[in-house]
């Protein structure tokens, strides 16, 4: 039996021995493996905490003690000691264990996460909360070196600094955030870890100033000052410290009894303190250790697709970024910590001066682009849609108000399966659509999304280019028959199929869901017609207008919610036309709730949003319309 | 004649001598306080900055180096010396000069500005645009203290310090954001402004070192390293050091002369520097000097209303909440850097470990909040609705998908007026309704706003309150007839007028549009409804069905734009229902372009939304509705 096989209640690390600890952290490393390999998911940077994990819960006293996990893609060890190992086989899979830690999952997760930098804030808040309550607990935040980079953490160990309240914050130090680590709090962290006088001097100025002859009285006074005013500056983590922290570190972070006498001892202060731990991501596994960022996170092994080589939208994005940038010399890419990704890795290598990391900071590289762009230049914004939602502000102010000629690559927009409801990009369309001056577009194939990256380029204006996770779906739509390529155009849809009883209007992946149901529901006789919007923002008020007057039903499809999104658009159309009682209309995209995770399939027929499954919803329709009942019935 | 008034170009400022750049900041002061106290403006910002503003440019060559004052409401002089002269009486008015700086209106404002800490990004943009195309000018971003605790302002610090390349951060350090400044940094700035001993330090130091006895070999190794690392560590500004920017400073910001000097070595240097400069916010305005938040942003004086002293909605709901900090012993207010401003004076004041003035950082303000909510307070993040938009993604995800119990004040919802485009409201019912789990009220009177906020507090719910900038809406309702007052209840529109013709159904501000509008429709012999909704989500489904049945058309109103707004949700819930072909409906709300600034009665005018205008859509409607065409004739 392992010893991991007995932990229940991560309290039991109290009573282990060293060598016990050091087993436990054998096995936990080895369950993560096995199950990471099976299910996907983070591995290096779980792999990394994990002698951590285990100092932590053996002098913490959760769940009255808070611990509160950063990013949250390096809380495996986290949540398998915390009474969910039974449950682990199921990390990340439908129904299973949330790859983060949530609320709703464990009363070990004080904080849902899944987005970088909100740990100081949220543990700053229980902190507070604990004061003002009268409460004793400790509060503990785990921020990686890349989460520091994050504007919202600084703001958080500003006003911590500030108050002054007792709180730890662990500093994980693994010089990566998922790709290396950028920006000058990086290579300040660097000089602290490889500067071997930084961390003998202390001791050398005691022993100096030790020696110091005393000259005078006038002499004495500067000396005492001196020493004052060395000790104080000699001590590493000056940035910490400015910013009110009593800084300890650096401290191995593989090392677990080192780091349980640090973690006790930081406990045991009054005010706010950080802890330096340095780690490896992807430590104890070979292959994650020579290549963090490949294992940064993986897919399951099963969904791999054997012997087909189909690329990502992302890859096809990537390329064409290669070839723009020989047409256009002032083309420079901008991405926040995922240059990879987003498929820029090439991008970087062969142009390295027009390529800018900016850390996991989304607000500055989108005013970094405001500025780029009026400074002269053509920049992409290259990021997912999920985090593309800390920049709304900088969108609509820095870039669309002033009309820059930014143009945002938003990938991974609609679901992202088995990362779940922090990383899903459900809400673009909605955050976005609202905007004045920016052209929204969403390829269903990789041409279209060559074609509006060129369109968007050459046009020179604010626009948002946004495309799915995942392999493009050019093969499908050749064997769903639609082999005729029609130019991407400035705000004009492309009709695929004419239908007159209904016409489906699918935004990007929904074309292919819209294409299948279509297929069926003429099956059944229906004559219905699939419209590609291509462009949510302007929409094609032509199509839309012509649709109202051709067609008896315009059924929306969208990968996104349907509050504020592509289905409203074309309500507010119709409104405005008053034509909304000349045709029915109906809307299908996700609806006003969180995804889950899992696999995005099943994930969209929860949602009711299969190609089965619409042409169901479809069929509903006509319980209402009488005419098209009829015609059905006869057709059969 | 004044010297001001024969500056046309910054240039000028090249040849001036000492004496009469002096004379000249002398002009300037005087031109402002003139045209804010009759315009209304950001007095006291705009004073402290006048030498400043005549130092840089006397040494700057505009518009060719590009000059990017943070924040923006601190351009006056600026504007007043780059050939908005002429113009500037029309400052903040209908047509006249933008109180921001702003691309369109000159091309010595190279950032259209107007949020916090976006300076340094977009600085860094320019320098990197200059790097890249081989041109040659210089980058000056002036950022306040207040700014600086904005995260944007730190990731981009970070960037630059790291990319080395030429560019000059004027760091104004008032003291001051809006209110006191708060945070670490704020704290530390006041060290290097007022430890006398660090200025000296260094001196000392070499002093010092300069008499140590040379003691054999290895001693001599240490002192060696031991002046190397103290030369290093005793400058002050370290923390920016850090960060890789040479610190320059503290400097006297009202000395020209000085600051001549200082920013001509800044501009000489080659990486990244910081110039740190104290001002004195109010600068030679008695007034302004002694109360500087009170002349942060002042109104016109002619638009003050004499003789009636109305509340504003900020007030009623400060007041309310001294009230229910006495109920609940949980309740905590937070603000970004707007005690002030948000009514929440008295609530400091008389509760001050239960109040967080977090600094210009929405994004940790309601993060902060979520932690707090988590640690079980009641937090109430009192926020404009401008600067909300900052923290969107923190309200999605660390917020409304734990759904724990936080609500949002958000002040300041709809058109503000004379601040402009940067600062409507118009966008907060579009990108908050997307949110699942949460609650989105509008009151249309000062005690719809106390319910809702007791409401809000009771259901322990995420909730945000939008309520909009000035006067509440009470007695104008009196006396348009409206005397009842009915509870707020969870998800309850308030039917205020019947009506089988038409009925309005609107959101807070734009009930009293509606009442007026429907008496005006109601004088031409239509029988017209009004509906206060009161929620925005959830939508009072119910009234919408039965409005459906019972009326001819639905008309929305409300002060937000149309994409995906108020009216978009209600078109939602009649396509869910498939009664869209059962009822006529027209959206009206802002359009789908940036409101410029001035009069708020003018630019609703501009928008179509003036009770008159109002009235008119609605009689237009009836053009392409026979029978109510019919009907009306009928009725005269």
């Amino acid at each position: 039996m392992k010893l991991l096989d007995t932990i229940d209640d991560p309290k039991q690390l109290h009573h282990l021995s060293r060598q016990q600890l050091i087993q436990l952290c054998g096995e936990l490393r080895e369950r993560i493996i096995e199950t990471v390999s099976r299910n996907g998911g983070h591995l290096a940077s779980n792999l990394g905490v994990v002698e951590l994990t285990v100092a932590l819960h053996s002098v913490l006293n959760s769940p009255t003690d808070k611990l509160i996990w950063d990013v949250g893609h390096q809380a495996y060890a986290h949540k398998l000691l915390t009474g969910r190992r039974d449950r682990f086989h199921t990390l990340r899979q439908y129904k299973g264990i949330s790859g983060f830690p949530a609320r709703h999952e464990s009363v070990y997760d004080p904080f849902t996460v899944g987005h970088s930098s909100t740990s100081i804030s949220a543990a700053l808040g229980y902190a507070l909360a604990r004061d003002r309550l009268g409460l004793d607990y400790n509060v503990v935040a785990v921020v990686g070196d890349g989460a520091l980079t994050g504007g919202l953490a600084f703001e958080a160990l500003n006003h911590a600094g500030h108050l002054n309240t007792q709180l730890m914050v662990v500093l994980n130090d693994n010089e990566m955030s998922i790709a290396r680590n950028v920006g000058a709090i990086a290579q300040y962290l660097t000089r602290l870890r490889t500067d071997p006088a930084l961390s003998r001097t202390r001791e050398e100025v005691e022993l100096l100033l030790g020696r110091l002859p005393a000259i005078g009285d006038s002499m004495l006074r500067v000396t005492d000052r001196m020493k004052k005013l060395v000790k104080q500056l000699v001590v590493p983590g000056m940035l910490f410290e400015e910013l009110g922290f009593t800084y300890v570190g650096p401290v191995d972070g593989h090392d677990v009894a080192l780091m349980q006498t640090v973690f006790r001892d930081g406990l045991r202060r009054k005010g706010p303190v950080l802890v330096h731990v340095i780690t490896q991501k992807g430590k104890g596994y070979g292959p994650s250790e020579a290549n963090p960022v490949f294992y940064h996170g993986t897919a399951p092994q099963q969904t791999a697709d054997p012997g087909k080589e189909v690329p990502t939208y992302s890859q096809v994005f990537g390329a064409e970024m290669v070839s723009l940038a020989q047409k256009y010399d002032k083309l420079v890419a901008i991405t926040a910590a995922m240059p990879d990704g987003t498929g820029l890795t090439e991008f970087r290598q062969r142009f390295p001066n027009r390529f800018f990391d900016v850390g996991i900071a989304e607000q500055h590289a989108v005013t970094l682009a405001a500025g780029l762009a009026a400074g002269g230049m053509k920049p992409v914004v290259a990021v997912y849609s999920t985090f593309l939602q800390r920049a709304f502000d900088q969108i609509v102010h820095d870039v669309c108000l002033p009309r820059l000629p930014v143009v945002f690559a938003v990938d991974r927009a609609g679901l992202v399966g088995e990362d779940g409801p922090t990383h899903h990009g459900v809400f673009d369309l909605s955050y976005l659509r609202m905007i004045p001056n920016l052209r929204i577009m969403a390829p269903k194939d990789s041409r279209e999304l060559v074609e509006m990256l060129h369109l968007a380029l050459d046009r020179q204006e604010c626009a948002a280019i946004r495309y799915p996770r995942g392999g493009v779906h050019d093969e499908i739509l050749k064997e769903l028959g639609v082999n005729r390529h029609t130019p991407v155009e400035f705000a004009r849809a492309e009709v695929i199929w004419q239908g007159k009883d209904i016409t489906f209007v699918a935004v990007g992946s929904m074309v292919v869901s819209a294409l299948q149901a279509a297929a069926k529901l003429r099956r059944r006789g229906l004559d219905v017609g699939v419209v590609n919007a291509r462009w949510v923002k302007p929409l094609d008020e032509e199509v839309i207008l012509q649709l109202a007057a051709e067609t008896r039903w315009i059924v929306t499809l969208e990968e996104n919610v349907l509050a504020g999104g592509f289905g409203s658009a074309v309500l507010e159309v119709l409104q405005e036309a008053g034509l909304l009682s000349q045709v029915g209309i109906k809307c299908l995209g996700l609806p006003d709730r969180f995804i889950e995770h899992g696999d995005n399939t099943r994930l969209l027929q929860d949602a009711g949003l299969d190609p089965q499954q619409i042409a169901e919803k479809v069929m509903n329709l006509f319980q209402g319309d009488e005419a098209l009942v009829e015609l059905v019935t006869e057709h059969r």
